[in-house]
């Protein structure tokens, strides 16, 4: 810190605007550093200081704002251990020439829950730095559009919510917030359940790691589960983390192909029959039955993936798998998620699951207690009383709608391109009919470059062997404005042009 | 259904309160049959219809709300499905008459989570049925004092945090959050690492089994954990739950007994070094030391479990073991809670592990997401900010040192009774010093039927042979209000004294 320099100096030398937004409450109960370490943090993430930009010395910071030299360092070293700050030797104490300046990029590296997972310590580093890194990139898949849940039914839920502490948050789920749930399930997705066989989660990859907990036993056993290829990488990576198996099942524009399935290997199937993800077709009715004769027959669970069904823009829902399944001795755990219908940072979901499974899973929830907190429970299921969600879900639809329109306006007569047909959901494949995987290679280091957040469509697949010779790529249609959507499209579109 | 009998009949045959609060409203959105059977189900609750009252005819009920009789029918169905009613042959619908009436009877069978877990189909009913289940028993051990929670803070912090809608939670926890809880772990626990190191949990159960998960790997290889015997019986399950291997290690008074660790043979051990559970004494250095330098020699990963320390009436709390550990490749795994200080039902929790081990633990919890809702963190980090935790908890120290002295003031001179010294936190050891195991039982058996929610002392034991023959109950000091905790008590001494 350049203490020794006269404040005159330092202050010319700094280039720092003349009047940080500053303001430190004596009575607030928050301790004056931690104080003045939020003002820089948020001057810093909002661009008013700019990596590289020095920050005032110590001394002359504390003379401006008459509080001791000691405050001032304190909160400068907090910043610098969180990488917010960083002293140059000899030359005081600078804002992080490192930080990402555009936060589209920093926004980039992050793990996008429903794509393939981004990994990594610069991640690590960017997500306590980047207040903005959870909204994403403006076509990154599984990521929908928030910004209208916020209204009057929502404030009130929580409002509702946040007026009581329970002592103890019921581990399957909150009564009212499972009797909410089934009855979304019989209107939404005509399954007519027992709030009983629902439980509470913390979302799909939550269900899937308790029901393999459940079924994996204290005896280690290794469970092998089959997955749906092409299908979803993270769930792939949830699988092997709680130590089971997979094993990729082919599945093509209609999904899982019920005449391959080996018998005597699998413990588990996870399906994605209402929307196969992520080539967008609904498993025909004669395969479901196929699938579900082989599942009774084998003793195989079902794990159907109900991902985003509700968000279907051309006809009706399909019903569930699970509709068709036995309440009691049947063989289908579906997980359904808010994580579409209202944002995965709600980090809320359910199992809907028949009284056989359910003995198994139970005893592993209580053992384990519910991850989701009763607040959130009581808001959501106030939310789901009030009607709002099903109107959200319609407004949504309207505009994924438009933006799936737009999708294929802003790439109508790119060469060697199929935006495939897509009856709902909130993501779009464009499919490369020339130029295979070295053209999405290509293409791939640019929207990754210009931080657009598409995926490749060829990682969707596991065997190296499948995929038919498929390219191309997958684009998420939320997690942004209307504007930014389309200007997207349009840098897409040029970079597809070789622009 | 009784829709045979005239309506004269029916309705003094059937002895239900002549207007029922039953108020329908067509705008709100909800349809009539579950807006009907809400407010049946909560008429049950509230007992105004009591287990075995009979119900109105759906004719009858219908033409009194002035909806119709379809809509009765469907919400009967529905209550019938869940329990709340019963369809008696010929005899038309009642209130089910094996609805648990008394409400700390069905409390007393739910699983505390803090506590020897009790589980069981009988609990699983209680828990959708009963929406007071959230409320413990009395002298339930692991649940805190929780009715002065909500105030202006509280609201206020909520109030931010539900005005905006992330798209997605960053899965190592909300950096304003991190910083809070590194913030929070310096003042309260005088542990100053670097907010990097902290991550946003749903409790200590999640934070441990993140841990063991990450260390599994995909490879399946068996973890051996070694945990305080006496200790904490819930932890022992969530470690066999995620197919590790339990090794009991024997423990005293002052903790865990480090001149007895075996060399070879364990990968994690579990401690409780602030406040040994249950028996409640604080490690002394030189054995903190000693299981340090073990560590670092063997590679074993320690795990902190901090339950309760900010909980401590006498002196100042000891720093953790993670504060004397190396922040880079140190080998000591702190694991904290807001159960204690705010309420189980929060869900929400974090743990503190040096670089080294964060590096194996960030990418698994990358791929299995954040339970914690984003609304949740941003609520918790502005209630952390607002100091308003630090009054709650010293409001809280109080409280239950007041009820410390009333457990000592109410049992003094019980025969054969010791009630152990405790320097904190929210439970009390009465140990027996004479009786045994037969006497612990029968005592348990009473308080039991009671509906009192304590435990068996010798439960906390793993080893068969171990105990030195301690005998007694640990009780709770929270969970209800001041008035109920003592008659509590005042029954709890009628039981020791036999009468």
């Amino acid at each position: 810190m350049q203490d020794s320099v006269p404040p005159a100096v330092a202050r010319s030398a700094i280039r720092v605007p003349a009047r940080l937004p500053i303001v430190l409450d004596r009575s607030s109960g928050l301790p004056l550093p931690a104080q003045l370490a939020a003002a820089l943090r948020e001057a810093i993430d909002a661009t008013t200081l700019r990596p590289g930009e020095h920050v005032p010395a110590t001394r002359e910071l504390a003379r401006r704002l008459g509080i001791s030299r000691g405050v001032v360092v304190s909160a400068y070293e907090q910043l610098i251990a969180e990488g917010y700050l960083a002293a140059v030797h000899g030359r005081g104490t600078q804002v992080n020439p490192e930080l990402p300046a555009a936060q589209p990029a920093a926004a980039r590296t992050a793990a996008v829950p429903s794509g393939p997972a981004a990994t990594g310590e610069a991640s690590a580093r960017a997500e306590l730095r980047d207040p903005d890194r959870r909204t994403a990139a403006p076509l990154a898949p599984g990521v929908p559009i928030t910004d209208t849940v916020v209204g009057p039914a929502w404030r009130a839920a929580w409002r509702a919510a946040a007026a009581r502490v329970d002592a103890m948050a019921p581990p399957l789920g909150a009564p009212e917030l499972r009797t909410e749930i089934a009855d979304h399930l019989r209107r939404m997705r005509a399954t007519a359940r027992d709030p009983r066989d629902v439980l509470v989660t913390a979302g799909t990859r939550d269900g899937l790691g308790l029901l393999l907990t459940a079924l994996g036993g204290a005896g280690g056993r290794e469970i092998v589960v089959g997955v749906e290829d092409p299908g979803l990488p993270s769930l792939r990576g949830v699988v092997s983390r709680y130590g089971a198996r997979v094993v990729a099942l082919p599945a093509d524009e209609h999904g899982l192909d019920t005449a391959r399935l080996p018998d005597g290997v699998l413990d588990v199937v996870i399906v994605t029959p209402s929307h196969q993800y992520p080539l967008g077709g609904s498993l025909p009715l004669p395969r479901r039955r196929e699938l579900l004769a082989w599942a009774r027959r084998t003793g195989v669970v079902i794990v159907e993936d109900d991902y985003d069904s509700e968000l279907r823009y051309t006809g009706s829902p399909l019903p569930t798998l699970a509709a068709l399944d036995d309440p009691v001795g049947g063989t289908v755990v579906l997980l359904g998620t808010f994580s579409r219908t209202v944002a995965p940072a709600l980090s809320a979901g359910y199992l809907l699951a028949p009284e056989g499974l359910r003995s198994l899973i139970e005893p592993v929830r209580r053992e384990l207690g519910g991850p989701v907190s009763s607040t959130v429970q009581a808001a959501l299921a106030a939310y789901l009383a009030s009607g709002e969600l099903r109107r959200h879900t319609a407004r949504m639809l309207r505009r994924y709608a438009a933006r799936r329109d737009a999708v294929s306006e802003r790439l109508v007569g790119a060469s060697a391109l199929r935006v495939r047909p897509m009856d709902g959901g909130l993501h779009a494949v464009l499919e490369f009919t020339a130029g295979g995987a070295s053209r999405q290679d290509a293409v791939l280091a640019r929207t990754r470059a210009e931080g657009l957040g598409a995926e490749a469509l060829g990682n969707y697949w596991q065997r190296s062997d499948a995929g038919d010779g498929m390219s191309g790529l997958v684009i998420g249609m939320g997690g942004s404005d209307d504007g930014e959507f389309d200007r997207a499209l349009v840098r897409l579109r040029a970079i597809l042009d070789g622009r």
